[in-house]
């Protein structure tokens, strides 16, 4: 039944596609009240809407978005109608060995995005909506939002972003049936409110009453408007359809008992209909063309930011799939090599970090390799985004710039020094932190080489190249960069403290102690079994220096290796010289020859 | 100098205050010369509008905050001229031992707010302006914002925000000078476009010419729209005044040399006027009052997140500067008893995760005392904030519920997971995870006690009672629940999985295997020498068992104890059953139970 072409898909009367919204109502209640849990009520809102997109609208190139994520039960139930899977899974709602969860996640196959944290499904159909443009694929993009959501500022980063670049294949409906979870919403029915909004951000609007099927047929399959992204407004009820959940408060997490359901499902009447869908999703990889890696002089002085500029360039060079996302600094991250060679490819999200990692998620589900860059520390900005992208699948590379306290004298706010426990707190991302521009070339390679979530970290300063261009970066790998047969200490570092670590090494040797120094290029996978064969040859005596809070690689390395002495930025630092806040925040090359010496002694 | 009166302030004539534009671009270009960094052209776009507010606008109970932050040199000029600092400590910018700092920060004892992560100051500014409202307070809030930081959502939702509540005494001035960092802005000089936006939000506004005097004394001092916020669009141009900067692209973070700061003064001419201002900036302190806790029955079976609701309704019976903000969630969170109870102390931000805390920084600033509240998921949305929060100085309480897998069926998009590593990234945060109803009302009242940041867990799950009610619970220590004088393990937990750890104790002594059970309620400051003792009697068999990613706690118990097991989430969660989900996620009593056993044998 799947698999229609548009034009049959279309046939269904309104009269049909009316009973369709009451069956898809019926499996909403049915699936909830076995589950013992989830939100009927938003489900109820949504099903004229939901009926006319997959029975009337949606066309095999379509996508479709379920932006309000806890309406999850009448995206299933709309996927088994389309013959997308089996009727008899949809009781399976919730159940710890079932695909259907609570709220859509890459473990049903056909979810490109996941959902369930609010407002961020239109940043996600911006991202698809910009890919189709590149692609020159046809097919629109549809994404449907709660009421509640529009609350949420990436809704605005997504609408200022989805009409700056012309989206006419983008269109999101608003299910607004003027109950929150805790209340009505700021606007309630005044749907006018909606329209202002969008309009003033550029966008094409159409208000309709959202239980009318033939009003919902004209504004989503009718005429569109010129070069805009169009926003419908949709009227609605929730728990419409059961006289005793509709617009109530009070319903908004709640499923029916058994009774309940009797009685409601008495109230929908007969569901008996069957109707073909043109809806038929499917998940575009990203494929790896291999290139040969920028090669560095050892004499060169290059910041890592630099080398990713150009590493990213190289990719893209070889890969024509990789777009480069930025947010309004990449002249700092140094994105901007790409954006001059490859302009197409190349999306400037402005000063709106959400916008950005979600276009990335849209991207990434259309087999486009979506680079996203800005300053390590405003990647926090868009926390819940990347938590997200973990669980829709996505493969994004972010890259953070500007780590830590070296870059000196632009203050706190400018420092990234959470970035390492953000990333480390995803049970699958790839975490690395390269030290010179050869590694760092390499290890933008390896990132788009593995698909998931990985993460760059790279540094403002300068600094010399350390290895030769023939060395190869697995990810789960290290380097050993000074060694003898009788090192006292082991210091473990990346990035700016690396470098610093060279020079306590440089120190220490000069006061008769030996230690070896290890770049830990690779936070996860850790290398463990080298960590701890170089841990043991050291005799456990362990240092480890970073530039970030809490020491997040000191605990990593401490897990494998036992007791180390962490030297990381233990207080709130402030605007200084590079070397003086290094000196100052105690992860210097004096502090880490200090930190030897103690132990060694 | 400082502390005129308005009328005093107000009498400088166009002349002059034109005159003091140009002195203090004359400061901002010496300075960041001087300093060798900077962005001296961002602060010339601004010099008529700092000009026109600090000597003629600004009054004695008024509030500044400068959002864009990286124009911090022409904030310490006018702080110079306006006689609050010494201008000799001007040329000290960006040094490390000035409280000058590159952007905004609490080191400065005049500033309220940091800045430097764009788009905050409006977010801020409406928690100043609802402030003054509650306290039926006299002044206006004045917010200083660039162009470029319109992008972020977080403006948006703070603009929803404002016209919902109606904040007449709220002023946004956009400094509209076409550049970004690498750049033109999205909407370059078509003010319109940011005029349509705010409009459409709710919003008074004027579009004036940015670098005329009596244009923006007519907009900024001039009568005021009915019971809307105005926002102010200026039409300015970066680097205004020296003919080689002006909207010349390319110069953002860049600072003059010596030859072009000769040419640069030469062109803007003397600045030797001074002004009286009626600015004169002071932080409100809270100040604690001490009320009885709830008291429970040790029968009674409490969730911990209904205990925080009603500690925060006792809290704000006894303290009336506690105020609750909450995002859609509040019956959920547990806060709706609060709200209920004072709904004047009560701020629904709706689903504005970033504007909720946002406001509480204004708040905190104001001398009030938030607890903001939302699922510990959903806080990732506001790490920016958060983040930025601990530079502000604020004091603040952030709580999340619906901790961990333990929430169940909802699936992983609900589960907060990533919580705990964001707090303990923070150097000062204080992290409380209390594990039944009488601890959760006792830490909230030592949160109320204790200034900076803190951050209290929930759990969803209703909990056995484990304490009485004179059971003290001081920030900084632990509990211990189980004991014996030869136990053979010890077993770490907090929340859900302490629970856990208490059958698996049962289960254990069953075997004959003791055990000792702590309830490490206070993750940060962490109880170190009390866990090492308690490590040592029990042989350093340490089992730490926590609902949440990466084993956070496990990492700080091991930095105190030597090598532990971690028990703690491990992979990506599903949807299912709360004790399905602990199982199959291996932080249950059985999982528990059989770590000690490994350790004990």
């Amino acid at each position: 039944m799947a698999n229609m072409t548009d034009c049959e898909a279309s046939m269904a009367t309104d009269e049909q596609l009316q009973e369709m919204a009451g069956k898809l109502r019926v499996h909403s209640l049915r699936m909830t009240t076995a589950a013992g849990s989830g939100h009927p009520t938003t489900c109820l809102s949504a099903a004229e809407i939901m009926s006319v997109l997959f029975f009337s609208v949606l066309a095999k190139n379509d996508e479709f978005i379920l932006s309000k994520g806890h309406a999850a039960p009448i995206l299933w139930a709309a996927f088994a109608e389309a013959g997308l899977i089996a009727r008899d899974e949809l009781l399976n709602l919730r159940k710890i060995d079932s695909v259907l969860e609570g709220h859509p996640t890459r473990r049903m196959p056909l979810i490109k995005v996941a959902s369930g944290s609010l407002g961020q499904g239109l940043n996600a159909g911006v991202g698809m909506a910009l890919a189709k443009k590149l692609a020159h694929a046809p097919g629109r993009v549809f994404v449907l939002q709660g009421d509640g959501e529009t609350a949420e500022g990436s809704v605005w980063e997504a609408a200022d972003c989805a009409s700056g670049s012309r989206l006419d294949n983008l269109t999101v409906i608003v299910d607004a049936n003027r109950l929150g979870q805790s209340g009505p919403t700021r606007h309630g029915h005044d749907l006018a409110a909606y329209e202002r909004k969008f309009r003033a951000f550029g966008w094409a609007t159409a208000v309709v009453a959202g239980h009318d099927v033939p009003a919902l047929q004209k504004a989503l399959a009718g005429p569109r408007p010129g070069d805009k992204p169009l926003a419908v407004i949709a009227r609605t009820f929730k728990g419409k359809g059961v006289s005793f959940l509709e617009d109530k408060e009070g319903w908004h997490g709640k499923t029916l008992n058994e009774k309940e359901l009797h009685a409601a499902l008495a109230e929908i009447g007969p569901a008996d209909i069957t109707l073909p869908s043109g809806y038929s999703p499917s998940r575009a990889a990203f494929t790896f063309t291999d290139y040969p890696c920028d090669e560095y002089a050892p004499t060169d002085v290059v910041s890592t930011r630099v080398a990713y500029g150009r590493a990213l360039l190289a990719l893209g060079g070889a890969n024509e799939h990789v777009v480069a996302i930025d947010g309004d600094v990449k002249n700092s991250t140094m994105a901007e090599d790409f954006f001059k060679a490859f302009p197409g490819r190349s999306f400037e999200a402005y000063i709106a970090e959400q916008n950005m990692a979600g276009m990335a998620m849209g991207f990434s589900a259309m087999g486009f390799r979506p680079y996203v860059a800005t300053f390590a520390a405003f990647l926090t900005r868009a926390h819940d985004f990347i938590r997200m992208a973990q669980y829709s699948g996505s493969n994004i590379t972010f890259v953070g710039s500007h780590a830590g306290i070296s870059i000196g004298a632009d203050g706190p706010s400018q420092m990234g020094l959470e970035d390492l426990s953000l990333f480390l707190s995803m049970p699958e991302a790839v975490v690395l932190y390269p030290s010179d521009a050869v590694s760092c070339a390499r290890l933008v390679k390896e990132t788009a080489r593995s698909g998931g979530i990985s993460y760059l970290r790279t540094t403002r300063d300068q600094t010399p190249v350390l290895y030769g261009n023939s060395e190869e970066f697995p990810i789960g790998g290290l380097k050993v960069l000074r060694r003898s047969p009788r090192d006292q200490a082991l210091i473990i570092a990346a990035g700016i403290t690396l470098h610093e670590a060279l020079k306590a090494h440089a120190a220490l040797k000069n006061n008769g102690i030996a230690a070896r120094v290890v770049d830990l290029y690779s936070l996860r996978p850790l290398p463990e079994a080298e960590l701890s064969r170089h841990a043991g040859e050291c005799g456990n005596r362990v240092v480890v220096a970073e530039d970030h809070y809490g020491g997040a690689i000191a605990d990593l390395v401490a897990r494998v290796v036992g007791k180390v002495t962490g030297l990381y930025v233990k207080e709130i630092p402030r605007s200084g010289k590079s070397g003086e806040l290094l000196a100052l925040m105690q992860i210097d090359h004096a502090a880490i020859a200090a930190a030897c010496l103690t132990l060694v002694h």
